[in-house]
């Protein structure tokens, strides 16, 4: 870490911090570092059944932090959340693409309305904050070209990239239309201690490390040569953080990645190696992902790196090796 | 008309067509011409104070078509709009930028909840019909070139804007994903007979015809420099018909625009000749409209006139005369 990066993060010591979606997988990984750094931190989460909100996840931070369980739709709810706080990580949503195609309304539900009711909030309430909005890869969609740079075009090929992008812009409009001090990071695959593991609908990573933890099957879909960009949770926490203590930040979109793509034949490779037991096999794709499949996706992170000083540090076969350790110490609060 | 373009419009004749938002301004006077064609017309609208749904706008062929005064945020009333159509004209939503910004949400009830009711709805009870959106030049922001071509970078500046692009997205994802046979058209400025007139927050033409037409002075905004590009409704319908009618429009978004882009002080001039009475000035930007104002805006037409064989046949000083003697004859149905 060099001494700026340094610097910046030692300036959240005494920082009134708010987490939307801090019970969930990045929140709480979020949650951790603040308060190693001397932050107050609030954490406002609706628990949405089965959308990676999990108490457990901040347990041990539990009574040094402010835990409201409640839902930013609500206009004072949101009111209450902004008010007095320096920087607002906006992490609340729900992530899976193939429920926001089963279910499109609620995803609009998750990923629209708490995001408009926020910054509404701070419009009236707070324009000084910082805010840092977590957007996807899933906003690009099919990529035009690789790596996908922040000029790539947005043709989201399913509801949820449409909403995250939507709510991308939202945060654009308020910048520019009431100054909100807004950034979007968009987020690629992240894994790590605290995902959700209770069901594969997050993303296949987590869903690769409980099947080979079980010994079971790992199952890979198509030819398993699709290339995938992977962060671990803590690169990822890293970046928020800089993105809300840097003022060159500010109204900017930045794509995260690892400089290092793999396809997904190896990662569930990797997955049964980091875990010592279980095994993988190659099916057909499903009929109901073939359309939302994107192909080869991997980021070009060279704006973050020149803006913010960002470089990923953690390897995937040690982010792997981390991540199993920590889900084979606390399974029986992640595996239902 | 080519016989082309003749032959593909001939063949509206007993289809069944449905328009949502067909009270309002674009919606009315494509179900005029529909009825001219044979076709058979339904509406849907839901009426929403000040949004331009004027019953007043079909009285002519009120006998002629089926009105349903419903809201397409009803799964029933989507269902029982979209079984057995042929083509369906999704025209609903508001169309003011200022509104937007006011009351973000009302704008999303207005301009998403609608599509992606009638999208689910197509979706699982008709898979077979053609859908036409109607996109706005809104969804690009400020241009970062002209004239706008398709793949100009969509950057909207207004709530308005995030909106009106995401609905477009939702019908390219039930493209991809179910083959809902679906094209968009980004209108830019549409004026003519049947705009709503009662207040001047959906476009400033219609607010200059009306100053004008009282003999009023109208207020120019700025140095009056801005270009804006304008399209007379009749042409905008003939773009409809034709995307409803082209296979080749499948799966593809089309700006519309006229070629001929003149400045809002010109065009303040020319409703003034056109009107006979009336006068124009000029005021400093108003501090609300100042973030959402996009500057000059013009489109590039050549993907629609090479893919539908369209082009604008109605210059702007005759459009604009048209337009006069249409609220000559029946201002009492709009003016209040």
């Amino acid at each position: 870490m060099s001494s700026e990066v340094g610097d910046l993060l030692a300036g959240y010591r005494g920082r009134r911090t708010l987490i939307t979606g801090g019970l969930g997988f990045i929140g709480s990984n979020l949650a951790h570092r603040l308060v190693e750094l001397g932050g107050r931190v609030t954490i406002v989460d609706a628990l949405v059944p089965d959308q990676g909100g999990n108490p457990y996840n901040v347990h041990e931070i539990a009574d040094q932090i402010l835990i409201r369980v409640a839902d930013l739709r609500s206009e004072e709810v949101a009111r209450e959340a902004v008010q007095g706080q320096d920087v607002i990580f906006n992490l609340a949503g729900q992530v899976s693409h193939v429920d926001s195609m089963e279910n499109p309304r609620q995803d609009l539900e998750s990923n629209i309305l708490p995001h408009l009711s926020l910054l509404e909030a701070c419009r009236r309430h707070n324009r000084q904050a910082v805010i840092v909005y977590a957007g996807t890869r899933g906003q690009f969609g099919r990529p035009q070209y690789l790596p996908v740079d922040e000029s790539h075009p947005q043709r989201p090929l399913d509801i949820n990239g449409v909403h995250k992008m939507a709510a991308e812009h939202y945060h654009f409009v308020y910048h520019h239309a009431y100054g909100l001090r807004i950034c979007s990071l968009r987020l690629t695959n992240t894994y790590g201690p605290r995902m959700l593991m209770k069901h594969g609908r997050h993303g296949f990573i987590s869903w690769f490390l409980r099947q080979a933890a079980d010994d079971e099957t790992i199952v890979v879909f198509g030819d398993g040569r699709q290339l995938r960009d992977f962060n671990y949770v803590d690169d990822v926490v890293g970046a928020l953080l800089l993105a809300g203590a840097s003022p060159a930040a500010e109204g900017q979109a930045f794509n995260l990645g690892s400089g290092q793509p793999v396809s997904v034949g190896q990662i569930a490779q990797m997955v049964v190696e980091a875990c010592g037991r279980g095994r993988w096999d190659l099916v057909p794709y499903p009929e109901d992902r073939r359309p939302i499949e994107i192909g080869d996706y991997y980021a070009e992170t060279n704006k973050i790196a020149a803006t913010l000083g960002w470089h990923p540090a953690v390897g995937l076969r040690q982010g792997l090796l981390e991540t199993v350790r920590f889900f084979a110490a606390h399974r029986q609060h992640y595996w239902s």
